[in-house]
């Protein structure tokens, strides 16, 4: 599919990074950006094979937690947005009355929700009574069906979840994976007898990020979103940012916790074990593609991607060397393929006929963690040659070859881990007085519990946004940087996606 | 989720077919149609169980024949038909110049596509240069890229699929799978050096076809499409019909093959190994969701649904029998599970504490294949009781569970089978005369050999739609039903879905 010709373009250094990402993620074949919409790209064969690769991970985990997969539609008629415009307007009283602060922002949110999405007025030649829009996200489709699906506390939990594609009429740069208009995306669902219920699910949602984010081995910080970043509705809103290799953070995962709101604007109800009717506590968890932008950026080198070997789409590539003169070569690379296929592993046989040099170099490109080297010299020792693309190569047995590859791709997994705690213990600083000098591509942990007017001073003067609150607990008291206050808060300062 | 209450609803008997359909898509759990748009059903986690596991069938057969997957954008802009367009205008030219009659309504096809897509012309707050659409399917968007794809006869044959939402502005009646605006779709779209390496393509498509059918157990019809049933654009197309209970024909498959037609407007163009530059001949082949409708309408009953064993979300429900009184009853369910699962099979424990008339009615329904029951005398015979959902019970070895379970679902597959080879030889008859009486519900085997305006006659006479050419050979000459002339050619007619 026209790969080689590109494989042998130049790929920019790492440290490059704004030229890197966009240049590897089509070098390394996931992507073509060349259709004819911006942000919209085509998922390549490899591409796609990771991205359902990071969704198996997904799966399991939903599965494993009870979970149940469903499908919504994708458009959602305007009308229906009546009952979040109720919210709002309940959100407004409650502001009026000095209520609660974290429901400040949400009738501006509503408002710019509406302008980024995607609207569907007209079908075939007519124009539609009632507008509908591509779903950005499915609160609004999910919860008008609710109140159909949940009458007594024995419906109770109802978790759901769906990987779908989502729109964004994303008017800023778009960059593949990290800021799309077409989003592959997954949307956990969730509602509960109360809050504590609740705030158990956004734990295990927690439990679950922490699995996903050690197989992909990302360097992630969590924060509790400030008020005025909190997801519009929310009671709060916990964020995972992934720390990329020029020092901004990446949003690829967040969880909500809506206590009742969206319940009441919704009339989701549940009768009690005394028959009194209340509103359900609800959270919602969510995913995207951006997983696989955060695996790009993070792990990739100056020669292409690095694959965690959970993920892989070729976990191992098999060269039979210098085939063409020992056919025994080509016979021995099959049984090896078959023995690790048999074992779960993904593999490929490369037997084409080019210089080993050249395939090495295509296969650094699609960053596959483990590279089998079998020769005649190898075979008459018993062994065959694995080189990993984090680094390394040795013999290893071929009589023993699944437990030598199992070992071969731990060991890797080891490395990728312990480069993402140095990426994190690299990047992360403690900020100390609002006067030091911020560093390029560098995160601050600052002690700070001031108000809005505090924040916005902090901002401005770092230059940074806030990431929100550490949900470490800090035993010692603090001053704040800026309103001196002794506290135990700490909050993430960064340069965001 | 609310489905006992649901449950208990009476199901109208399958006689009453399209009162029965409706009902039991909803009662089963499969779908929820209360979503606030027609024909925008929420698949429910049963129903996309469901749907699933018939993609994995695809996917299976898929990577058999080294198909890759991709995934293509939804949205297509309109400027993009300018290439159809000049396909078009082609066909046109050819049209009057009385070349190929194939090619005869094609411009009018385009005109009823433009009739039946959504129209996406707004974005935020504006409108859009270029009005984009919904993709109907993904010929104009896939073949946009394929030039830049293709270069050579060594990039052939290039086989892709993906599995994606795809919309239709439906204005008929909608019904829950068989006829949706958003449509669960399937479709593999392939480019090869010439006609006979396309020709193939079909030749296996069609084997494709086969397997999973055989393993649906559905009875199919395979017919050549008449002319003016071509796909626009293709040569020929072939389309695979499934017989519903009512004797109307389902479409759930079909082929077409587009010889260079569409390379001709799209210029997909590869240079041969003599550096010549050629077109490309391609083919595609879709299924949908309406494999599912096809399973639930042939194979239910009046009590519910009925599962293939390959596709059933759960093939074995496990039923502990007086458990409250006999706790190693319930220990013997999970040890029964346990190993089912190992073995690969999705099995499920029902230990509600509800009377077994009432969940054997509930598993009825849902058309779970075989119902295992474990009780304590079953127990000290070394025993549980298997009833199949297609009729019939017995004992099965506790100690050989495995095996006899394996024997009971190939058991349940093949009374599937027979029941469905019944339905085809039922509902096939062949006619003779013009003037024969036309029974309800039968599909008719006709020596056809004439021209549009004696199809014409055909259809007017017998109030049934021509579904194309047997594709298999016939050796005895029969004269024509219309024209009289002699022919081996037979034709399908029947009402279709």
């Amino acid at each position: 599919m026209g790969g080689h010709d590109k494989a042998k373009r130049g790929i920019p250094p790492k440290s490059e990074f704004s030229s890197w990402y966009p240049a590897i993620v089509e070098i390394a074949d996931l992507v073509d950006k060349r259709y004819p919409i911006k942000g919209m790209d085509v998922w390549r064969p490899y591409g796609w094979k990771a991205m359902k690769n990071i969704d198996s991970l997904t799966h399991s985990e939903m599965t494993r937690t009870n979970h149940e997969e469903v499908n919504f539609p994708l458009l959602i008629p305007e009308d229906l947005l009546d009952k979040e415009n109720k919210l709002v307007a309940k959100l407004k009283a409650a502001r009026e009355l000095g209520i609660d602060p974290s429901e400040m922002r949400y009738d501006e949110e509503v408002e710019g929700f509406k302008k980024e999405v995607y609207w569907v007025k007209h079908a075939g030649e007519n124009e539609l009574d009632i507008p509908m829009f591509l779903r950005p996200t499915s609160e609004t489709a999910m919860y008008t069906l609710f109140p159909l699906w949940i009458r007594s506390h024995t419906d109770l939990p109802l978790k759901i979840y769906q990987i779908v594609n989502t729109f964004r009429y994303e008017t800023k740069q778009t960059r593949s994976f990290i800021r799309v208009r077409e989003i592959h995306f997954f949307e956990a669902h969730t509602a509960h007898t109360d809050e504590d219920s609740a705030t158990e699910q956004i734990n295990e949602d927690l439990e679950i990020v922490g699995n996903i984010m050690s197989d992909l081995k990302l360097p992630v910080i969590i924060s509790k979103r400030p008020v005025w970043d909190t997801f519009p509705g929310a009671w709060y809103t916990i964020a995972i940012d992934v720390i990329m290799p020029n020092g901004r953070t990446l949003q690829v995962a967040s969880c909500h916790h809506y206590r009742d709101q969206w319940a009441e604007a919704f009339d989701i109800t549940y009768e009690d074990g005394d028959g009194v009717k209340r509103n359900c506590h609800q959270t919602t968890y969510g995913m995207s593609e951006r997983l696989l932008g955060a695996v790009v950026g993070t792990h990739g080198d100056d020669h292409g991607l690095i694959f965690p070997p959970k993920i892989a789409p070729i976990q191992i590539v098999i060269m039979p060397v210098a085939a063409h003169k020992n056919p025994i070569v080509t016979d021995a690379a099959k049984q090896v393929s078959e023995k690790l296929s048999q074992a779960g592993f993904r593999t490929y046989i490369d037997d084409r006929d080019l210089r080993p040099g050249q395939k090495y170099y295509d296969w650094e490109i699609k960053g596959v963690p483990l590279r089998l080297e079998i020769g005649p010299r190898d075979m008459d020792k018993g062994t065959a040659f694995a080189a990993r693309r984090t680094g390394g190569k040795a013999p290893i047995p071929l009589d023993d070859i699944v437990s030598a590859v199992t070992n071969e791709l731990i060991e890797i997994e080891k490395e990728l881990e312990i480069r993402s705690n140095h990426m994190m213990s690299n990047s992360i600083k403690s900020l100390e007085s609002i006067d030091e000098q911020i560093e390029d591509g560098i995160i601050y942990h600052v002690p700070f519990d001031g108000n809005d007017s505090d924040a916005e001073l902090l901002e401005k003067t770092t230059g940074l946004t806030i990431l929100g609150d550490s949900i470490e607990t800090y035993e010692t008291e603090m001053s704040c940087i800026i309103s001196g206050k002794m506290t135990k808060r700490k909050q993430h300062l960064a340069r965001m996606y």
